[in-house]
C-alpha cells in the first residue's frame, strides 16, 4: 500500500467527477489533492482518458515538481499546481478544466462581473481574469510561470485565494481550488454555471449593473461569514 | 407518524423533481408545501444534497418562522416562504431555484417580456422583476424583506399571485408558486423555458414586439378562463 | 378492435417521439395521423402527460372537427389540424410543438433565413413565418383561423406544402407536416436544429448572407429532385 | 471474410461514435477509413439511420469513386472523401458532420478565430472557412469540386492538412481528418467545442483579440512539436 493512498484516492475521485459534471471533453482537465504533512500532491497522469483511469495511475509530485511515486508522466500542467501549493498554504486541492463558458470568458480577457447572488454565494468579487502572459514567460518555463501569473493577479487585485477560490487565465482556461479537492471540483462547477449566467445576462442587457455592495456582502456572509446560517452546523 | 406527513411527502417529492427537471445545480433550490388548516409548511433543510435527502428531513415551520417539527435547520430562504404563505392565502406551494435562464434575466433587472403564446398559456403579463432591495432591507431581516419586496412589486403592478404565479427578484433568482407545490414546480420549469425563449428572441431581434392584447387574452383564457377548453375536464 | 387502429398507433408513436427528441416540455405539443380513405385523423387528447398516454386515448376526428371515436377531449389545436387536412390533400401527418428555438424565431416575427445546406437539404426556401393574426381572427374561431392563416401565408409566398413542410406562426410556434406523421416528426426535429443554427449564425454575423440559388437548388434536388441520389433507392 | 474487414470495422466504429458524441442528428454525417495499400476506403452507406447500421453495410470505394464492394449506395459525399484521400497522402480517415456550432460558423462564411489554448492545443491557425463555390462548380460535379475547394483553400492559405486537420465549407458544414478515422472523429468533437467557445466569446466581447504568436506556438508545440511533453510517450 502506498503511503500516499489517501490523496491518490481523493485525486482519482475528483478527476472522475469532472466528466460526470460536464466540465471536460476527452482529457481536457486535471485535478490534484495535496498532503500538507508530506508536502506532496497526487495528480492525474497526462493525456489518459477518464474511462481508462485507475487510482494507482495518480502520480505523486512534490512542490519542486519532482516525481516521488508513479510510473506515468504527470499532467502537463503539474508545475502550475506545484507553484500554487507551495505558495498558497491553505489550499488542499486544485482543479483545471477547459469548461465551455468559463473558457469562453477567459478568451474575452475580461473579468466575469458579479451580476447576482449565485455568484455572491461563493465569492464577493468579480472572478478575476489573469492577464495575458509576456512572451518571455510563455517561451520560458510556461506552466511554472502560469502559477506566478495567477498569484500576481491576486496580489494586484488585493484578493486572497481563501476569499476567491477561482481564476480564469486569459486566452487559456479556469483554475479553481478549495480546502480539499472535492471543494475544488465544486468550485469548477459553480464557476461554469456562473460564467454561463453572466454570458446570458450580458447578451440580454449589455448595460446590466454589477451587484450592489450590501447584497454582495449579505449573500457571501450568510454562507461564509461569522454568523453564517446556511447549511447544517 | 408525524401529523405533517402529507406535506412532508409533498415537499420531498417536489424537491426531488428540481434536479430531475434540470432546475438546480447542487443545493441551489428549495420547495415547500403548506397545510392551511394547521398553518404550517414543510420545507427542505438547508444545504443538504438532493441525493441524501429523505422525507423525514423536511422541516415543519409556521407562518411566523418558528420551527414546529424537525431536527435540521430549514432552508436559509424559509422566512420568504413564511411571509408569502401568511399573506397570500391561495397558494399551496412555493419553489425557489437558481435556474440558469430565469436567473440570468433576474440579473438584467428587467421584466421578461411576454413574447409569445408559450408564455400567455400560463400568464397574461410580463414576468415581473421585483426591484433591487434597499440597503436597509438587505442589511436588516433580508429573507423576510424579500417576501415583502415580492408582494410590493405585485401591488405596484396591480397583479395578483393567482394570475401571475412567478417572479424574478432582481440580481437574485426566481420564486414560483401554485395551488399546490406540484404546480409550483411546474411553474418553475415553465419559467425557465419561457426565459430561455425570450433570451433567444431578444438576441435574434432586439426590436421583437410584445404579444398583442387579443392573443394574450385568447391563450390565457382558453386554459384558465371560464370557458376554458384545454385539458380534460 | 377500432377501425382506426392503424392511425391511432401511428399518432401515438409520433406523439411519444416528441419528448424523446427534446421537442416538447410537459404537454406542449401534439401529433396527428390521417386516414385519407375514411377522411378522419387520430390526434392526441388535450393536456394528457406523455408518460400517461395510451394508444387507445387517441381521439378520432373528421375534417369538420366532429369527434368520431374516443372518450377524451382532443387537443385544443385540433381545428387547425382539421383545416390543413381538408385543404392540403397530400399531407398524411401534422405535428405542432413549442420547441425552443423554432418558437423563439416565431416570437421574432421573422422568417428563418436559408443560411446553409442543412436547411436546403429539406427545403429550398426561407422557413415562412405566418403573420400575426387580426383581432377578429383571434377573437373568433381562433384555431380554425390559424389553419387559414397558414394557408394564406403559403398562397402569398407562392409556395406549396409539398415543397415547404413547415411553418412558424408569429408569436406562437411551429407546425410541420409530411407524407405521414413519422415524416412530420422528422421535420419538427429538423426545423428545431435549423432554427438553432440560424440563431447562432445571426449572433456571430448579423450580416451573414442567405444561400445562393445554385447551392439551394443543388442540395434540395440531390435529395428530392428527379435525379435524387441521396439515400437508398 | 472481406479483405476490407479492418477498414469496414474502423469506419463502422467511427460512424457509431458520431451520434454518441452529439455530433449528428438523424443521418447528417459520415465517416470513412482508408486502406493505403489497397487504395480504397470504407464509408457509410447513404441515408441509413445509425441505429440500423451494421459493419457489413460499409461500402468500399476506390480513389476514383468506383464501388469495389458493397450492395448499398455510398454516402452522397463520397466523391469529396475520394478526392481528399487521393491528393492528401497522409490522412487515414475523414469525418463529415453538420454539428451545430461548426455548421453555424460555416454559415457565417468566416474563419473561426484562434481565441484560446483549447484551439491551439490542436492547431496553431484559424480554422479555415473554404469560400463559397462558384455556380459552375456547384452545378457541375458538386461533391468532387467540394474536395478541390477544400484543397485550394489550403493552398491559398499556405497550410497543410497535417497541421490543420479540419475545415468548414462556407454555407455547408465541417470536414475533419486525421492519421486514422478515430483521430478524425476526435477532431470533429474538438472542432464543435472550439466553435461553441468562439461563438460565446464573440457574443460577450466582439473585440476579443486572437491568440498571440508565442502562446499559439507554445500550446501547439507542447502537444505536437519535437519536444512534446503532453500525454504518455
Amino acid at each position: 500500500m502506498s503511503p500516499y493512498q489517501k490523496i491518490k484516492q481523493e485525486a482519482y475521485d475528483a478527476n472522475m467527477q469532472l466528466p460526470q459534471l460536464g466540465l471536460v471533453l476527452f482529457t481536457f482537465g486535471n485535478a490534484s489533492a495535496v498532503d500538507r504533512d508530506k508536502k506532496v500532491f497526487a495528480i492525474k497522469p497526462s493525456g489518459v482518458p477518464y474511462e481508462d483511469l485507475k487510482v494507482e495511475d495518480m502520480v505523486i509530485v512534490d512542490f519542486e515538481n519532482n516525481i516521488i511515486e508513479g510510473s506515468m508522466r504527470p499532467s502537463s500542467d503539474t508545475k502550475t499546481h506545484a507553484v500554487l501549493y507551495k505558495n498558497w498554504e491553505n489550499i488542499g486541492g486544485i482543479v483545471h478544466t477547459h469548461s465551455t463558458h468559463a473558457t469562453a470568458w477567459a478568451q474575452t480577457q475580461l473579468d466575469i462581473p458579479i451580476y447576482g447572488t449565485t455568484h455572491a454565494d461563493h465569492l464577493a468579487f468579480d472572478i478575476p481574469c489573469a492577464p495575458v502572459m509576456t512572451d518571455e514567460m510563455i517561451e520560458g518555463d510556461y506552466e511554472y510561470e502560469t502559477g506566478f501569473q495567477i498569484m500576481d493577479c491576486f496580489k494586484d487585485k488585493s484578493i486572497t485565494p481563501e476569499e476567491v477560490p477561482m481564476v480564469i487565465v486569459a486566452n487559456h482556461a479556469p483554475f479553481t481550488w478549495g480546502k480539499d479537492v472535492k471543494k475544488a471540483v465544486y468550485h469548477s462547477a459553480v464557476l461554469e454555471e456562473v460564467a454561463k449566467m453572466a454570458w446570458i445576462t450580458k447578451t440580454i442587457n449589455p448595460e446590466a449593473p454589477r451587484l450592489k455592495e450590501s447584497l454582495k456582502k449579505k449573500h457571501y456572509e450568510r454562507k461564509h461569514g461569522k454568523g453564517a446560517y446556511y447549511g447544517q452546523s
